[in-house]
């Protein structure tokens, strides 16, 4: 991935697309010199700070406080004065300007000929990364020689707390920006090395961040320290003549400890020995273990895509995003943004479980088990939640960075308890994809017997013996507190479903939780009789309850600048009308494929396709695997350009916030569940392929059960095979409805015919994403 | 209506309760020394400040500011000072203490014997009014005395702004107070005279205070001015021997103006020659002439209510704090609190045209005049924010001083799109008991048509050809964003009708307003196909489509402390479960009663009465009317009790904030349309009189038609009669079902038996209003 020039305008953007991270240390990718910058951010997976929520109009369980993220010291920062004058990429002269992120190599590369308004030409290289395989550490190597003649130069090394962070939109999607939020506790400085620890006032996390620096440089330039609350910086100068070259390497080293846990001195003894200890063995070590990590885990996460050179590239870009984004190891999970921006205040929501975690169940099992690990690890809060709620069970949040519920906005937040089945889901299927019974016994039966006895209390039974979820909130946000949400009543089923088959397998666990016969029996009593509206006058189901009964949206007087709807149309038009934001029904026939007939899927393709407006990122995905199920699979590949598209191509306008993993989580899904027609929710592995025209030939890997399958489609033929299986080793899959064991010798079946699906369903009126030719 | 005692843990309460008014100045019960206080107010009708609205998660059209309610100076308050001790009846010994709220006299009197600590006797009587029929002046006469012996006085007359105002509790329903509101503009003291100018910040309000002092001492009292720029003070010290008395009187008015109108001095000269003026007449000629307009205003305005004296004198307290809350000149319209307080942040809401004028248009409906004239003055605002919401015509806010929306929460505020039919309502009932016609052809048809075309954009028509208002909230906040709410339904048909009738009526005032023939059709084929749920199983009206399918509350495990309920459960549980917060299809029969057969209300009380638990004290009144109706008369009486009762016994524990006049005006319908049967929705005059054993006699009057009709019932029979007409005039009345003419000579009929309704429906469990034996 390869930008080309300031391109100050988009500085944001940029630095959202060139953020490295490792699941725990998250960089964005701002230039090493610090400004200029479009948001400046370094996080650490869940260190955040507390803020008041004030409300106009408060309520009974309305959130008194939110999380929000905040940036930890940032020790990416390299400052360089060229003859008494700052390089400024906006001053002098830019000669090249090239940064590249290298997505093999895990680095993000930097060359730059600058000369100054004086006249003096440096040229700067640097590479940066976050380590994978070494969870605080993150480094820095920067080179400076001069261009034509003899140059005066100052370098300086910062770690920088409170750096200034702007607050970038009245958007309510975007980030309340806590300035200052550190507190200085400790500090040490000595020749080359320093640590910093601070303290955040309300959320009271303590962070400490330790640099160790490499001087490679002419025995001229001299070296100093200088140390204050908030900034730790190390400074070369001295001249530097034609053919010399300086070069600073910085190691940095993060923690964070809760206040009450790890003390100040303890906490900087551990980062400075990091950081030390990552100096000793050198860049190079780094960069190698590195890329020994990334090339392990290409060889499950990577898809082949020809006939498309962009959408490949893009592809990549967005597993590269989805491996660093979580961590193998410990309890930790994904926020939508990752650690590459603010965006959503740093929260986790329903994307985690809903999109990110349905791809890396199968490029990553690890990862998505960390984050079910923290699922887990919240439930204490959970139950408060649903105590407080007066429900039972687990409620969990809807936003959140330390587990307590964060929205300020109950309709949309509160009211979309499908959050709890998506979690439930998301343990199934990694359960299903891994084996992995000891995780079922113990977090995983947890989370789904709370969550179903979240349904199980929620719900209602009717006269007619039907049971209910009422005034609920879907995963469309222009609906909102509707009855028998046909997601969230089919994810409540399996949820229930899940939670009885759970208990039944795991008994021992499952007494200890307290759970017995009849709880089950209610719990599959209810999952049977979960009510799903359906409209037979038009032969389609209701996302909601009445959905086909409402107003339809005036498209005809809805011009382009009308978008996105929620920015310049109140709730109380767009509730009450059949206009949809984001997949919903569609993305119930995507999680329980089960649950619908083909016949079925088709109608609602074509019912739901004209009023889905997709003013959220979560939305082309899900659209384009049903598009491509039911035979439209021109439409399903522009859905799933825009979704792979949607931060390179910034189309929400909203990337230099942060990235949208949930989105680039669906673009994988919109060709494995898409074209490759992947599924998984019965517990066994199937997959309908079908190629558009654009694709000459897809392949991707799954891990399945221990194994990597590996999947090759052409227009021709279906190829499964498990490359690295011993001879013996098989795995069962179904190939358009035929059972085959796959093992190291590659089975071929031949694809079908694509059946005539007839017309594509229109989108709304100018929201059909371009056509790639 | 008498106090006795300090009652120091009620002060608040009892400063509301002994507010007075005149629909202009508002000033709180507070005592002269000003302290000790609950919370000190002194009002001007609309006069506020506004204040930024701030949003955990903003949306479009969410208000970003909101008025509120601020104090202008305060000029009703003297301070006292013996031998150097400030009277305060917190200290010392307080040998008596009485006020009296004078409900024929208009002023409220004070007579306090105090003895100070260092034993110094004083006896101190004032009087205090606001007068009704000189808009701009309140006036106070305060007397000192020493009660045995000689003591050294220092009297402090006090003009103060910027009071201090305690912010009261966190309670969403509680006022926001702004410190510090005003700004002083300009001040001038001379003598025993003096004016403050003050102005807002962000309302750009100016206000001026003048006071004129009248002192009536020995002549060894020294008298001093002083004056700050929010305190103007006129000091009186001397000793005073045992025989002798000061009498200070003071007589202020209160002008306020925006502040690119009047310039200061201007607006100070207005107020300096008002007060100046009621100086030259005296104090008692104030009081003679509010003696006055009182007596004109009981005339028809009083109720006797013989054989209970406890309610007798608490519908009384009722009336007069109606008649004191609004004005019969210009177009001024009466908050949910009156000039009382400032709770609701001094918000007008829906309870002024949903119960407040259906009372004063047959008491005064000059004042009811005044209040619709400042709704049609506000269609401009109204207009502008239908058009921000997408909708057509005008939407009235659910909550404003200054006209413009100031909710913060829009599933219970702007989806509330009811309060415009209940304007449209009271415009229809204000033209019917007046004939009004000048009123109708010009404010009242504009107001009829703007919401007649909201309603008809806002509508739906289904496949069935059904008229449908999907997504908003009816009366009752324990369901919000419900389909076809049948009062807002029947209420838009009322609506859409009236605009029809009236624009047929007035036909070229209607095609100045661009109505055409087409448009009139339309909005009676709307009113015709409106949809009215019905639940035929249940033989029921459905609250909103759906209700009767919702869970049912539990109230098995729902605790006394659990009310109100929205203080202690989630939106989430209580919008979706058959769970009532105020009447609401009871209101519906009440206004709508035509809508409805006999056994429908009957089925429709005994369904909905177990499941509404009167969180609000907007419900007993109507739940009153229709328990009357159906033929529970007992019960009915006891709901009466909780209306009438609702701040004299302070029973929602908010009557600090300010009194409920919405309760208070609820009192008088629950006599007059509960047990007189008044009806007057179809144009005529109805009367289906039932008493309950508790009450012997009853008699009241009604302005209908430029008469003033009296009734006058007791368990045998019902006395119709015009006193004051010629013998000539009649009005048509209708008795049970009889057509009768009414005249100067009374018409009697006997009084039905009442049908037995069988056992009474139950409230809630222990929600039954007290049964008065």
């Amino acid at each position: 991935m390869r930008r080309t020039g300031a391109d100050l305008d988009r500085l944001a953007e940029t630095e959202s697309i060139f953020a490295l991270a490792n699941g725990w240390v998250g960089w964005r990718g701002t230039l090493d010199e610090g400004e200029p910058y479009g948001m400046p951010g370094s996080y650490l997976n869940g260190f955040h700070e507390r803020r008041k929520l004030d409300y106009p109009e408060g309520g009974y369980a309305f959130p008194e406080a939110s999380d929000t993220v905040v940036s930890a010291p940032n020790a990416a920062l390299i400052r360089l004065w060229v003859n008494g004058e700052p390089l400024d990429i906006r001053t002098g002269t830019l000669r090249t300007h090239e940064r590249v992120l290298d997505l093999r190599a895990g680095v993000l590369r930097r060359d730059t000929e600058w000369i100054s308004p004086g006249g003096h030409g440096v040229r700067i290289r640097s590479t940066r990364l976050v380590s994978l395989p070494r969870r605080p550490v993150a480094a820095v190597r920067y080179e400076v020689e001069p261009l034509d003649g003899p140059v005066e130069l100052r370098v300086c090394s910062d770690l920088l707390a409170n750096e200034n962070v702007p607050q970038r939109s009245d958007d309510p999607r975007a980030a309340t920006v806590v300035q200052d939020p550190l507190t200085a506790e400790a500090r040490r400085s000595d020749g080359l090395d320093g640590v910093l620890v601070h303290r955040t006032d309300r959320s009271a996390q303590r962070v400490a961040v330790a640099v160790a620096h490499l001087v490679d440089a002419p025995a001229v330039v001299a070296v100093d320290g200088d140390c204050t609350p908030d900034r730790l910086r190390l400074t070369l100068t001295g001249p530097l003549a034609p053919g010399e070259r300086v070069r600073l390497t910085k190691f940095a080293a993060y923690e964070c400890a809760p206040v009450d846990g790890t003390p100040p001195d303890e906490l900087a003894d551990l980062v400075v020995a990091e950081a030390a200890a990552a100096r000793a063995d050198g860049f190079d070590t780094l960069l190698a273990a590195q890329r020994a990590a990334l090339d392990a885990a290409w060889r499950t996460a990577d898809v082949e895509l020809d006939g498309d050179p962009e959408l490949q590239q893009a592809v990549r870009f967005a597993i590269f995003h989805l491996l660093q984004a979580g961590r193998p190891d410990g309890d930790r999970t994904i926020a939508a943004k990752g650690l590459t921006g603010n965006g959503y205040d740093g929260h986790v929501l329903w994307d985690t479980e809903g999109y990110v975690l349905p791809v890396l169940t199968y490029l990553a099992p690890e990862v998505a088990r960390s984050a079910l690990r923290w699922r887990h690890a919240h439930l204490p809060e959970a139950r408060e939640r649903a105590a407080e709620l007066r429900l039972a069970g687990a409620t969990f949040p809807w936003r959140t960075i330390g587990g307590r519920e964060c929205s300020g906005y109950w309709p949309a937040a509160t009211a979309g308890l499908h959050v709890n089945a998506d979690i439930a889901d998301a343990v199934l299927r990694y359960v299903a994809a891994t084996g992995d019974t000891r995780f079922l016994a113990g977090p995983g039966l947890e989370l789904l017997v709370e969550t179903a006895r979240l349904w199980h209390r929620f719900g209602h039974r009717s006269d007619d013996g039907a049971f209910h979820l009422f005034g609920v909130t879907g995963p469309d946000e222009y609906s909102a507190l509707a009855d028998d949400n046909v997601f969230t009543n089919l994810m409540a089923r399996r949820n229930l479903r899940g939670a009885a088959d759970a208990a039944e397998r795991c008994p021992e666990a499952a007494a200890a939780l307290g759970v017995d016969a009849a709880e089950v029996a209610a719990w599959r009593a209810a999952a049977d009789a979960m009510a799903v509206p359906y409209d037979h006058e038009r032969g389609v189901h209701q996302q909601s309850a009445g959905f086909t009964a409402q107003p339809e949206w005036d498209f005809a007087n809805t011009g382009e600048d009308d978008y996105p709807l929620l920015l310049h149309h109140p709730y109380l038009e767009l509730y009450r009308r059949q206009v949809v934001k984001q997949a919903d029904l569609v993305l119930a026939m995507l999680r329980c494929p089960g649950e619908f007939t083909a016949e079925q899927k088709a109608r609602n393709v074509a019912y739901y396709q004209p009023r889905t407006v997709r003013d959220s990122s979560l939305s082309a995905a899900p659209q384009a695997v049903l598009a491509a199920e039911v035979g439209h699979l021109d439409l399903a590949y522009d859905l799933f350009a825009e979704s792979v598209l949607q931060d390179l191509a910034d189309l929400g306008d909203k990337t230099a916030d942060g990235l949208h993993l949930a989105s680039l989580a669906g673009a994988w899904l919109a060709l494995v569940q898409g074209f490759g027609g992947m599924r998984d929710d019965q517990g066994v592995l199937s997959f309908d392929p079908r190629l558009p025209r654009r694709i000459d030939r897809l392949a991707f890997h799954l891990r399945w059960r221990g194994h990597r399958l590996r999947v090759t489609l052409t227009a021709g033929e279906a190829r499964y095979e498990l490359p690295d299986a011993g001879p013996e080793a098989t795995v069962e899959v179904w190939h358009h409805g035929e059972r085959l064991r796959v093992g190291v010798a590659p089975v071929t079946r031949p694809m079908p015919p694509v059946p005539d699906a007839g017309p594509e369903p229109p989108c709304p009126p100018g929201r059909r994403p371009p056509r790639r030719a």
